[in-house]
């Protein structure tokens, strides 16, 4: 069974746990697209594709003919930009027998948009932050309410808390809202920071969850983080299950605030921090494995390592320049 | 021969290095020092030690007692607060054995004030930036005298590029000067930005120095980066040899604009791309056993691999949370 992974980026570790549970189930190969002939984890897999921008329109049938020619079995995106693409094309990626392991186009928008996440969870009833469109808040501004300080603004549609800023005051937060367009506004929480890596039958069934608390955050990914027992967001994740049925890896994230767990973000891929769920007994990648090949995994929640802690640094591979047009990467070739 | 790394943090590439150098010289143990139990380093190393915040009363003496403890014959910090302390306790550490591998206390406080780098530049005719002090630009803002923009704000004190910001026009410099008070106000410079990692002999002789582009920055840290040919930077090389008398590793940034190397900054210790250019060759961790023991190695300025790319990706060390107060992680033992 040969894996093809988009956007690959710099996910050598996620890589490499899909190889080991490769190896443990028949063998296959693992495959990795970018645009950027410098990401590393072209040279982790054992072959390497570039590929046109994401936007590009070109991008899609990239990606289904590398399908095509090296009888790939499942597609795994992982950056968000691309994750609408892909979910739109499931039918034509299934038609040559590829498996994409994203969720549906409806919810794949609900991740991509922090509004539409946060009404979401209002609507089935978990816990979420209060939020406000930039719209609201210059109303506010302009009737001069009072507003509770200190406010987060965040983009509306952005990744990796990009551009996520504290504002203790009405002058900050007209600043930032003059300045740009594509934001929102959330009351600041209280608490510490829960990431849950959760992985979904596509019908509504959560088949494992590990929630990590953020030790230590680098450039909006967590450097050090710890698994944190799953007994107080249990009823959460099955509720998300429900409702926004994922099918493979998401993340959610929530503050565990005096009140319990608030939830903010969906990311409905899998999250940068996966490796510490992994290395805790998460098992994504067999599950997902099994999944493809049309099997009913046993849900395994709670089947992890409490209290585990990943301290994250820098490996790199050196590749001369001559040959990263080329053919060979130190982890394989390229194409 | 025992040497340990102060504040280590996730310098585990560089540990290696050196390693590998002592491996190769007679060996010797590698042993780290940080203040977070979660530091990667303290689980690469031989042997790691929990020490007391730097700004502490308590921090030089516990680094005085690991070194009397451990038969320490060489101190190498590795971040930008702790150099003044280190400088300040060469004899100390000396009287017990220790060589401690920093600047003198002049040339760190040089590297540590943004002011105080670019006007050291101009003093010795090396380019450098258009640099104002907040006063300086708040009274030019009073006059309303016209400014060239964008402008670049940047800490004065700070390190790894935190808290630069592009300015675009006199209200958002204005923002920020009236935010905060620890800042300083650069030219915009145009082109390629150029990290050059220098190791010096103490007495005003380059040994090593190897240029890199940055490709793609994270978290104020190169993750993609390039070596390049270091003709256009071999007098300022020397020029900063002869004034700033380096004794270890430094590292200068600059932009090579239109009219050739424009100077920025300079941080007194390992870089954190160092393992770039180790991978070229540079062969600091060698060097720096040499310098130690006392011997003059021979110069080796230019042999070193060009258009050599680094792609760095995560990889981690997990550790179960009752080991971290303990005495074992996977590298080593801990204290």
């Amino acid at each position: 069974m040969n894996i093809l992974f988009t956007s690959a980026g710099r996910r050598v570790s996620l890589l490499r746990s899909f190889r080991r549970a490769l190896q443990a189930s028949g063998g296959g190969s693992i495959l990795a697209a970018d645009m950027d002939p410098t990401a590393p984890a072209l040279f982790e897999a054992d072959k390497g594709f570039l590929v046109p921008r994401v936007s590009s329109p070109d991008y899609i049938s990239r990606v289904i003919e590398i399908c095509k020619c090296k009888s790939i079995s499942a597609v795994i995106p992982l950056i968000d930009p691309e994750l609408p693409v892909l979910a739109c094309h499931k039918d034509d990626l299934a038609a040559i027998g590829a498996v994409t392991v994203v969720c549906a186009p409806e919810a794949v928008a609900i991740g991509n948009d922090k509004l539409a996440t946060t009404a979401f969870f209002s609507s089935v009833g978990i816990p979420t932050a209060r939020t406000f469109s930039r719209e609201e808040v210059l109303n506010s501004l302009t009737k001069r309410e009072r507003l509770q300080f200190p406010m987060v603004v965040k983009p509306r549609h952005g990744s990796s808390s990009q551009g996520v800023t504290l504002c203790t005051d009405e002058a900050e937060l007209e600043f930032y809202l003059a300045r740009y367009r594509d934001l929102i506004v959330q009351e600041f929480l209280r608490g510490e920071e829960v990431t849950i890596d959760i992985l979904g039958d596509g019908k509504g069934n959560i088949l494992s969850a590990v929630p990590r608390k953020r030790l230590k955050v680098r450039g909006g990914e967590v450097e050090r983080g710890i698994t944190v027992d799953d007994a107080p967001f249990r009823e959460f994740i099955l509720e998300i299950g429900r409702h926004f049925k994922p099918f493979g890896a998401i993340n959610v994230q929530c503050f565990v605030t005096e009140k319990g767990p608030v939830f903010t973000e969906i990311n409905p891929r899998f999250g940068g921090g996966y490796p510490l769920a992994d290395a805790a007994g998460a098992g994504f990648p067999e599950l997902i494995l099994m999944l493809i090949q049309g099997t009913s995994p046993e849900p395994r929640l709670g089947r992890y390592q409490r209290g585990l802690v990943m301290c994250r640094f820098d490996d790199a591979f050196f590749v001369s320049m001559d040959r990263l047009s080329g053919v060979g990467g130190p982890g394989g070739s390229r194409e």
